[in-house]
């Protein structure tokens, strides 16, 4: 399974939408193929939408081989804003297309032929760097999970939401790899159903044992003993701990906290936004109402009725256990233990 | 609305997995037409089940006409074992059965002319008693309910779940009658989305305003200060005051009390099974896979993926602010309050 891929010239992603039932790649030749990718969550997971957007750009660079110097500039920065606005809460889509400006820049005054080896580059990085990261959240990670652990996960945080490898599911690999036996249970994760879809699928295809449940049996199954600890992925992670993640994480992390179970979060640094003091700064999207009230093209609420459709939460760093960075696992106080792993 | 009538000596039912793209109404000629409607969820909602089962004796009764009086007897005893094995939760199932075979005993040794007007009148005063309770509790319920309250609700617990009317929805109507603001917020409730598609379409029926979300935002949208109080119906109360309703009830009410906020049962005293010490000794029916795997016909998980899929959960006691019956609003400690109001 490949998220996505550079080949040709051209991003090559995994179309997610169609997951379990179909698997399709898109062929982004443009900057505004990967924004509709990125908007549709055709591409989706903070890490995967940061390194998808970086190539972005290479594309957006490319199309403006025949401008001035100066046209060449601010055509990159547009498209830059372009692809930050296609969603707002993950903090890693801005931080790669930072990234990729700053290496932009730090080449000067140049054209389309001076700038389309280094951007590449800086892109490929990108992508490389979230694998290995992804790795060491593994190792650092895998640690905390003893052995015949009952694992609750929430949306997906897997290879599919990184370049790959995963963050949560990483970490979830990497316990198998060091020989622990583990068993997942997957929160379908509504409304898109990222947890039955996705998550699912790519346990399956690791045979790491899975059991999927709608989002709404995770309080029971954790009352009835069948869970022992929780680990999710983020979106964003303010300087106090409070973490951004899927919709549904914040219920899931207070019933955690009745059952006594550890709630960890698996995040690269490139989630940490240590400019928010708290999270009660992350801007929290909101999605279309048709998401909630159709379900593939059928109607599944009646006329009238109103919706409301965050796509994340907010969940307070006091019901988070440990948060695993590729830089070791942060134990609270968070607000020191981030600011010193910067 | 319409949940169900008797007319011309069938039991007509609206189909509720239709709902709420089509309304639908089912002619059961005789009980097992009732069974077959029970099980597949057309008719569901504890009183509801128990006042379709009641019917569902008539009928059974009409089949056995030119029996023995051994037969007969016989026969409508197969026939309640077989209603009552349709669904193992709610307790107003065996409840309403049982009060039927009561009435067919005090008889004495009857034959169908003889029994078919009794057993009819019995059916219709079960239906007729679960309007006229719900009116009782929602007369005692709606007291609790402040002016411009913010409630949130889980599944259907309203007219389609009952006789008439509703219980939790019951206790909101009646607040509305009473001149009260309401404004209800309405977890759409998978696997079946009771929420999305009967809590929501009886609300905007009724001019009451309703937001859908999905059952993982309960608790963010209590975090932000959008819900004052939760209100939910029943499918069976042990004598100590552990509650049983549908999958996700026992996640809103660690939520509730998590944010401070009340968290109140409406249900009949039907409900109620003192026989029970505790929640623990409750049935709880585990459905089909497929209402997970599955949407309407469409494939949303892998192939592989195991699924645990309970239809119900247990709500500690502890958890529960009050119980609102027809007898009025029973307070801890429910072994007391319960028992006295037996």
């Amino acid at each position: 399974m490949n998220t996505m891929r550079w080949e040709k010239g051209a991003l090559i992603l995994l179309d997610q939408t169609k997951l379990p039932t179909e698997v399709c790649y898109l062929n982004c030749q443009n900057y505004q193929q990967v924004a509709e990718a990125i908007k549709n969550l055709r591409v989706r997971g903070a890490p995967a939408i940061g390194a998808a957007a970086a190539f972005g750009l290479v594309l957006a660079a490319s199309d403006l081989k025949s401008c001035t110097l100066e046209e060449f500039q601010k055509g990159i920065e547009t498209a830059a804003l372009e692809l930050a606005a296609t969603r707002p809460t993950a903090v890693n889509l801005s931080w790669a297309l930072e990234r990729m400006l700053n290496r932009l820049r730090s080449l000067g005054k140049v054209s389309w032929e001076e700038a389309k080896e280094p951007l590449l580059q800086e892109a490929l990085a990108i992508y490389n760097e979230d694998i290995e990261n992804n790795k060491l959240m593994g190792h650092y990670g895998q640690e905390l999970i003893p052995q015949k652990a009952r694992i609750l996960t929430h949306c997906n945080a897997g290879a599919l939401a990184t370049a790959g490898y995963g963050t949560a599911l990483g970490v979830i690999r990497a316990a198998k790899e060091a020989g622990k036996e583990i068993k997942v249970y997957a929160d379908e994760t509504r409304p898109l159903l990222q947890g039955a879809r996705l998550t699912s699928w790519e346990l399956v295809q690791e045979e790491i044992q899975v059991t999927l449940i709608t989002d709404n049996m995770a309080g029971y199954l954790m009352s009835k003993g069948m869970v022992d600890l929780v680990i999710v992925g983020a979106d964003r992670i303010a300087a106090n701990g409070d973490v951004a993640n899927k919709i549904g994480t914040y219920s899931v992390a207070v019933l955690a906290r009745e059952h006594g179970l550890p709630f960890y979060v698996a995040a690269p640094f490139s989630t940490v936004d240590l400019s928010l003091p708290s999270g009660k700064d992350i801007p929290i999207e909101e999605r279309s109402h048709t998401e909630v009230t159709y379900f593939r093209g059928q109607k599944v609420a009646p006329e009238g009725v109103e919706v409301w459709n965050p796509a994340f939460d907010v969940t307070p760093h006091q019901l988070v256990t440990a948060i695993i960075t590729e830089r070791g696992v942060i134990q609270p106080p968070y607000h020191e233990g981030l600011a010193k792993a910067r």
